[in-house]
């Protein structure tokens, strides 16, 4: 998968190190990773399946497995943009070689670890990152490991098909290893926009952004070249973000949510031209939502989200969406082709940003995002699990989900209304975790209909939950449980029964089903 | 209280109306009210103990009462800036002449009404009230009743002690009521800030605030003459926020905090010069915190809050605090005459501006504000109850402290480390009901110690918490819960017994103490 060149001033071939500064530091992966140390804090590129170092932390986790075979500890602390290349995190897991990792993850492996208390897992708003580890909340840290695209004469960055914290990455590290990856095509340069304007309170100013098109910063990264180690040359592609075409279900969440936009432009809160920039999660639902507004009547749609996926890319061509801003390209390895194939158009509809502006409360609010987040649960009472499966084990994490639900105009939270085939109720009496609080949650959908929240009392919020979103196999369960709740004389602005409210998840715990025998 | 003329026309004397637009609508408090039509939904002036209509609203609850005597209904829904004078509040309540109330409420007999579910409540974040309303999620504004210091002669308003949301009422209501109060000091005027750039998606743009005594807007508010249908005239006080000295545990938990801040400037986490602007909520442990400061090393401070109590103008008048911005002025009688008698000298050091402003997440986020906030409780892994007594009793509601908490620089929680004498714990294993998730509670404080959650996995916060917060009478049975919790093979990220998570809720409603017998 590498090709480290032992002779870096041999080179006659075109390079993409265009800088001999950095020329002159090129180095194999398995030499550069003897920069890290155990116990070392190490920030690294990606952000989904997009732009992780393909080479220098494959030779991290043998470096870490050969140490560890010679009876010796090695763990490093990781932080990442948000989830990486899953092929990646799970060799780290699997050497166990992550004592801490920050701030988002989706691999099975690293789940486990985390689940089982081997492995610290510390959860944050996905725009908290940058200034969190600015701020010194995560000490020092050691070695910055960042995938680029290409280095250009004066020493700048050409970034790949993410940038996430990478910004914040080269400015605080102590050490700093790239892999200067040939696979992302010569053209992405110019589709990204690096701002240097933020700082650390008292200094902050307002960040000029106005629209989802708004370029604010510069098309590269800036590096200090004194604090380069190594240069390590790759050819790999990104792993792939597989594509499954929308089911069912997802098709009929997708349904309600346009013909909620359909009702919010007739009653005058949603701009008629163009709607607000839209901001969706991951995954299959997100998706069904993309494809169902290619067939409305919308033109011209913005989106302002942290990942591009394939659907994406068949909007932009389309014309339903006029522009997309995000920080990650997380495609399909036709998804990959069909940008590499016209990176030119698409450079033109397309922006990546840094994932504290991607995700930036002042931008959320200020462009109005209309936010529509997966979940697993919701209660009658609109408060949010996103994250804890039974309340006790993580899945992946809130990610930006907060970022963009709090701040944003419009908070809107979709999933199934079932689970394991119906084992599970994604409406609850009371859900065990949550990570989005009745405050911020606006909209509910499930496949069975949308709940709108909005300027409800949390008495007339459980009714219309169960009425719209719940699955009719849980709907009277649902009901009576609202119903003995409320008849209590005193029974309180949110009613419940403490002694029940759980059951649901205590009753899955114990007989795999929330459904009664 | 209330003095009103019946010939508008012939005032000699001088008047706090110099537009005669607006004299000629002079009328009485009950012949404005019938203005006011059942199922109305009015919009009142009102943030903490300041600026609630004096004479209006009692006519209004007046005339509730008489046509509720006469056989008829007669309710409204009702929206304010936050609480209101609670004897205003409680009229309403009386009369059961609430159908829907938002977006705050800390009164007696409004709670008991919110609890029975004889009167509904939305509890949402302070910031989210102007553009919620604007954008139609309250449906039409019939009136909006507003006090105010003054009418100039070409007819703009001069703002009383509290501004909150008046600026979106007279913006949006379809008839206004203004009641112009000569009890507020002229010398008043040219302390507000009234922020006219707002707007909805897609229109925002930046708003160019910086530091917390920048001025961005203009003294007086605007109003459309053809609105305004009626003109009451009054000379009645403020009711007083009574000011109560710290205690013993208001006095520990301040000092935790004042340690904690020099932690973080010796770390470098804070500017020794001035530290970062300062939000405090309302209270004991509030006014504890600012007396604290007054004896510290810092001088020059700024805060950047909803309200200013009496402390805030000692700390002012000893050079403590260099300016503080909120949006109400919450005095107690002595702190009234105080800002009175001395009017030009603190008008150089306060603004008040709209909520919008003083808690809009740009700003929060962009001035890095130091958000400190009660709670009711919180849990071993950082989550904290705001609002609801044992899950279900509304106790106030979540006001502005997820404005603060969820954007700001640092988030902490500060509550006595129990209640009702011991038999409540304010840490419990899981709280019933969450205002702020993990995700954005960073310090908890109890007169017991200071938990400093940051970087820390759900695991590690578990025993902090309970070593640092909880009081011992209460640390054994937290620490048997979580060991026997982590027992579990796959006891998950957050480990958690679901059948007795909320066993210390369900042991005080069945026993009236959280402790076992």
């Amino acid at each position: 998968m590498t090709s480290h060149v032992d002779e870096p001033g041999s080179l006659a071939t075109p390079t993409r190190i265009r800088s001999s500064v950095f020329r002159n530091k090129v180095t194999s992966a398995q030499a550069a990773v003897e920069f890290i140390h155990p116990h070392d804090t190490v920030a690294i590129s990606g952000f989904a399946s997009a732009g992780t170092p393909k080479a220098i932390i494959p030779a991290l986790a043998d470096r870490i497995h050969a140490v560890r075979g010679a009876g010796s500890n090695f763990t490093i602390n990781l932080l990442t943009g948000a989830s990486v290349s899953a092929g990646t995190e799970r060799l780290l897991a699997e050497v166990d070689g992550i004592s801490l990792r920050m701030p988002y993850q989706s691999e099975p492996t690293a789940r486990r670890n985390i689940n089982s208390g081997r492995m610290d897992y510390v959860d944050i708003h996905l725009s908290h990152v940058a200034q969190q580890v600015w701020e010194g909340y995560y000490g020092n840290v050691d070695v910055a490991v960042v995938e680029v695209a290409g280095i250009t004469e004066s020493g700048e960055l050409v970034p790949s098909a993410s940038i996430g914290n990478n910004k914040t990455w080269l400015d605080v590290a102590d050490k700093i290893i790239l892999e200067v990856n040939s696979w992302v095509p010569e053209a992405m340069a110019g589709i990204h926009d690096i701002y240097y304007g933020t700082a650390l309170p008292p200094y902050r100013k307002p960040i000029q952004l106005t629209s989802v098109e708004d370029r604010i910063g510069q098309p590269t990264l800036k590096v200090d070249p004194n604090k380069v180690v190594a240069v390590v040359e790759t050819d790999a592609r990104d792993s792939a973000s597989p594509l499954t075409p929308p089911d069912e279900i997802s098709q009929a969440i997708a349904a309600h949510v346009l013909d909620f936009f359909e009702h919010e432009v007739a009653q005058g809160r949603l701009p008629a031209d163009g709607l607000l920039p839209l901001q969706s999660g991951i995954g299959n639902v997100a998706n069904a939502v993309l494809q169902g507004l290619d067939a409305g009547p919308h033109k011209g749609l913005t989106c302002f989200s942290e990942v591009i996926q394939d659907g994406m890319l068949h909007l932009i061509k389309h014309g339903t969406v006029r522009y997309a801003s995000a920080t990650s390209l997380a495609l399909s390895e036709a998804g990959i082709d069909e940008l590499v194939s016209n990176i030119d158009f698409y450079r033109k509809h397309i922006v990546l940003r840094p994932q504290e502006i991607s995700n930036h409360p002042e931008i959320v609010r200020r462009l109005g995002i209309i936010a529509m987040n997966g979940m697993l649960e919701a209660d009658i009472y609109g408060n949010v699990n996103s994250t804890h499966v039974m309340g006790t084990k993580i899945m992946n994490g809130i990610g930006g989900s907060g970022d963009f639900a709090r701040n944003g105009y419009l908070s809107m939270f979709l999933s199934p209304s079932t689970a394991k085939g119906g084992a599970i109720s994604s409406i609850v009496p009371m859900v065990p975790h949550v990570d989005h609080t009745e405050h911020d949650v606006q909209v509910l959908v499930t496949e069975q209909g949308l709940a709108d929240l909005r300027g409800l009392s949390p008495r007339k919020r459980s009714r219309v939950v169960i009425d719209k979103c719940a699955h009719p196999d849980y709907r009277a369960m649902l009901l009576d449980y609202v119903d003995r709740a409320e008849a209590y004389p005193s029974a309180g602005h949110t009613p419940h029964l403490l002694g029940e409210s759980l059951s649901f998840h205590q009753r899955f715990n114990e007989t795999g089903s929330m459904l009664p025998n």
